[in-house]
């Protein structure tokens, strides 16, 4: 999705709601990297960084994980989903998933072919029981995909979470079927905030076993890790990884940047503001008259449906977001750490004023 | 190849030669980095400072380029042969290039199983008269793979060079028998420096038709260029790009780096001074008894032979480079834009004192 | 889709309506392989029957085409569309496809990752307003698989027929999208022979590009052509042909099959038998109580919802078909060229009799 | 490779040297094609007759092994490698091997873009010593492809034969180094009739896991059979086969085919045959004036140095076979089961009236 261009860009161009993306960098991260800029080091994540990194999050998952570092989204998703899948394998996600959607056909080409096969649900999460049926169908007959692995998103791109309840139940069923469980956590960080469950409860104990843990869109320049909960499968990911044009030669910079996200719960503090500033303004914007919130607001996303003269009064202002993906007169609005009460307060007087 | 690692780091650590991955960033390129943390920013390569690369690079390379940046050397190869192979195409190149030796098949992964198919040449560099024979060979046999593309290494993986000369004969070659020519310039900055010609007669002039503008061996975070002076394939490469989770949602961020790297001339800054550096590290060495210095040393990069009590001394001190590819006693030794002339001196130094 | 086993084969068993893929070789066909053992012949497909082939099924479609011969449906799908789509495409087809159910993934294989995506429609046949949409949707969006091509399938795998109008339709929508069409013909006889219209109307003329034209269903031991109506796509698809391991050496025992297949309307004449006698099973059922035929029967395939008794009755007696897709009680009868009157009403009788 | 057209073909037209596949089939397997066709008989495999066949091999090799029929060598081929590599792994194998040379990249594309990389050695078979070299070489350096099998080819392109000791000794090699063996045995008939060794013995008595057993160069329409020595590897190389379109629906005919050319050791007979008639066209060549016979002639195929009015003038009266590949004056030919003692003594006098 490339953002709606802004009508007229100034000094004091209104904030964008396109996506939580479209911020910076946090602070803390940006200084991390300049520290880390300290002499010579080793290449290709033989840094210390690198090894501190993996020992922190394995703390803070109260286990022991091999992490893989990469600069995209696309790239953790697509190389988890390649060491989960034959190519000959069927990958069950919701049709709304991120990976379905908005890579390119990326799992697919990661995976040497495997097919994204959809799983309905409600609010873009997986049904249960749909999942059970999917993970039975076809099952050794060599005409067929074969069901492999499944994927959910957490939170999903709608917004929406699993419950704890919710996501233990779909990794009980995956488990029934001998099918690992991928977890694709862009937004990870904005989930945990909003469930108060530890990261490990929310992974591995209810059954995922691979996680791409974001830092991305909730701070960092562009670091995301690959959370293995199995480190079987570290060293085929690693060949994966490198063959795919994901290892950096300077790692202790991506490193270094996860390494300050995880430092005094910045990532917590960064989703959580950014959850609390999409409360904020879905409750600011519930006030205005012929304005409708969509749904549940869970983290740091809300879907509106905006009246016809707001909308456009707003992108005409040169306020950002996406319009045209669901349905008439909705549009998205995504908050990150960087979003400020200042400007979610523009946007509702923006709004109101245009109501 | 990972580093040999260091018996002893200690707070005054000897210098790296291992390779010019293990320096840091660029101060300018660092700072560039925290001024382009400036608000929001349109994601995915829609911003003002990516416009400004383009912009940029047409102006070095005199003429109007598309430019796709991508976070490694790895990347900008591979995704530059998947625009000019079809799945049973040849790639032609040296045996002793980066692509078919360092990036654990990536061309194959990103072209869909091309095959790389050697040309011989002294020096890493590909012979104009077996290039014609290669470009020939099963041209149209069903059976075979056929010639697509030509892919040659400047500066090459042994350090040295092509001159004009050379390179214009090879672009010949290429547009006789009508197969595009890609130039793998992960050092190509230590090459203009030591050629002194301009980069248009690098490249276009001579008939290159796809570039990989390095940066981050000379000095960036991790950014390269992949430069088309064809924009025709431009289009094709954009999505290729995405599906390799190679399009990085804060862009801006590489495109701070490539826009530092260009400004001011610090690339080419750069790339003098490890190419000074590696020539003092070479008159220095060669007074040594024992020492053999192979070939010449035209830009960043050194092949030495020691005995093996320097070699082993060296290690021994904390001095890495690598000592496992090039024959009995030979190590390389390469430089780069961190590197001082006191590095270059202590180890000459501790040399000495091993002979 | 492995046929269910017959309880008790014997001397007389009783006839298989599994799949028209259980009948043998046609006599005249089995005859021409005899004849074209002749002696030495080139290998590769440069002998004279080859040629004979292309030759005659240009003057069948009224036009000149390039023709490959393979040995399976599979491959003359999927490397039909293998040649309509880069990898990031989308090939838009319905969801009751072949080329979705039951090629276990081999569009994705030979695409290099294509994605199917389904486009609704009654009766398993693509609707053209829901095409109109599919082919707009994602253009040009770097994010997206780009809608690359059409594949629909004439006979459907439901029996059912696109109408002369059906087809001239769903091509003006592809043409007006710029994107090619892909028919599967694994049944295309069947559909002639139903619709009584030209092979030249059925395809290209209402704006089919690529054609699998089946044979091995109708009469042959194994072979399909895949025939291009737009010959610039021939020496790609040899290429890949070849790549694909389905270039057989002694390429003119496939060009015999189709050779004889094409002499004296045999693949008209046995499609009409099939058709007549899937029409005579669908009278004959269709009186006995319980009984239900499943829509028009328009090729030679029905779907019938069978009382339990019947059902199990006839699979214990011997007979062959299938069960399990379609809904509880309907399983699904196909005739081909080498079911026989009696065949049909045997079954029919030992229905009546358990009814 | 197209073989060279003939000047003149005619009613009594020159036998063809070109390639073993431009004979027809043998008389045995084309009645038991015709004994084949009774009646419905269930498809893809399920059927009597490919149960048979998987037991004549097993008791061939005396041993259970698992049989998969595709129509071409080069299927059986890449289908082979396809189980034995990751896409990152080198597949260490002669330059002079059918997989590099002669399959248009079908293991690259089968194996999901896995490298071919050459192990040298004398008359197109592989050292043990550089094979022994090139298994350490890399490993567990994630920059490069890691070997992960051998294949070898009996008898080879050059028509040389592997000893039992060589074949052990290779076998060995990839034990110790954990690497299993592929036999491309497009002509290990000959191989066998040449040496005079056992199935078992020439295969996994010396270490093979995987072998391609040609039929189709030997007397078949077109059938080979993937020998499983392991049957670990059946699953997943049946959905690689359906996924590669190589899953004949009427695989009885396929199965027919091995059937009739196990029995009463037609297989082995006409390898003989083919044998013996390339001894004679060596002896009869011998004697003639500036004929040089290329090194030993061990199975069904010679190399022959021709004076040049001799080789053009056979051309010229319509004799057939390569030229082009093995230096000046080279030129290749190859008996076959079909081949009769008269053809090969028309050969011998033309050429001696030429002389």
């Amino acid at each position: 999705m490339t953002e709606t261009p802004a009508a007229s860009p100034s000094a004091s161009r209104p904030p964008g709601f396109g996506s939580d993306n479209v911020a910076g960098i946090s602070p803390a991260i940006l200084a991390a990297l300049a520290a880390a800029n300290d002499g010579p080091m080793p290449s290709y994540g033989a840094d210390e960084i690198s090894a501190r990194v993996e020992a922190k999050l394995s703390a803070l998952f109260e286990r022991e994980v091999s992490v893989l570092l990469v600069s995209t989204g696309t790239a953790a998703n697509a190389l988890s989903l390649s060491v989960l899948t034959p190519p000959w394998g069927a990958v069950l996600c919701h049709a709304d998933s991120h990976i379905e959607n908005d890579e390119c056909g990326a799992p697919e080409f990661f995976t040497g072919g495997a097919k994204l096969v959809h799983v309905p649900g409600a609010a873009a999460k997986i049904d249960p029981e749909a999942l059970a049926d999917a993970a039975r169908r076809n099952r050794g007959d060599v005409h067929c995909v074969q069901p492999s692995c499944v994927s959910i998103t957490q939170a999903t791109e709608l917004g929406t979470l699993y419950s704890m309840e919710e996501t233990a139940t779909l990794g009980a069923v995956c488990r029934a079927a001998g099918l690992p469980l991928h977890m694709d956590g862009s937004r990870f960080a904005n989930a945990v905030a909003a469930l108060g469950a530890s990261p490990a409860e929310m992974t591995w104990k209810a059954g995922v076993d691979i996680l791409s843990f974001g830092a991305t869109k909730n701070g960092a320049l562009g670091v995301e890790a690959i959370v293995l909960f199995d480190p079987a499968r570290a060293s085929e990911l690693a060949f994966r990884r490198k063959r795919g044009g994901h290892l950096a030669s300077k790692m202790r910079f991506l490193a270094a940047q996860m390494d300050a996200y995880l430092a005094d719960d910045l990532w917590l503090a960064n989703a959580r503001h950014a959850n609390a500033m999409a409360a904020r303004l879905a409750a600011g914007l519930a006030g205005i008259a012929g304005v409708e919130i969509q749904g549940e607001v869970e983290a740091n996303m809300l879907f509106v449906r905006l009246p016809q003269p707001i909308c456009e009064g707003l992108l005409a202002q040169g306020f950002r977001f996406y319009t045209d993906r669901w349905g008439a007169g909705v549009v998205r609005l995504v908050t990150s750490f960087a979003t400020s009460e200042g400007d979610v307060d523009r946007l509702v007087e923006a709004a109101r004023a245009l109501g």
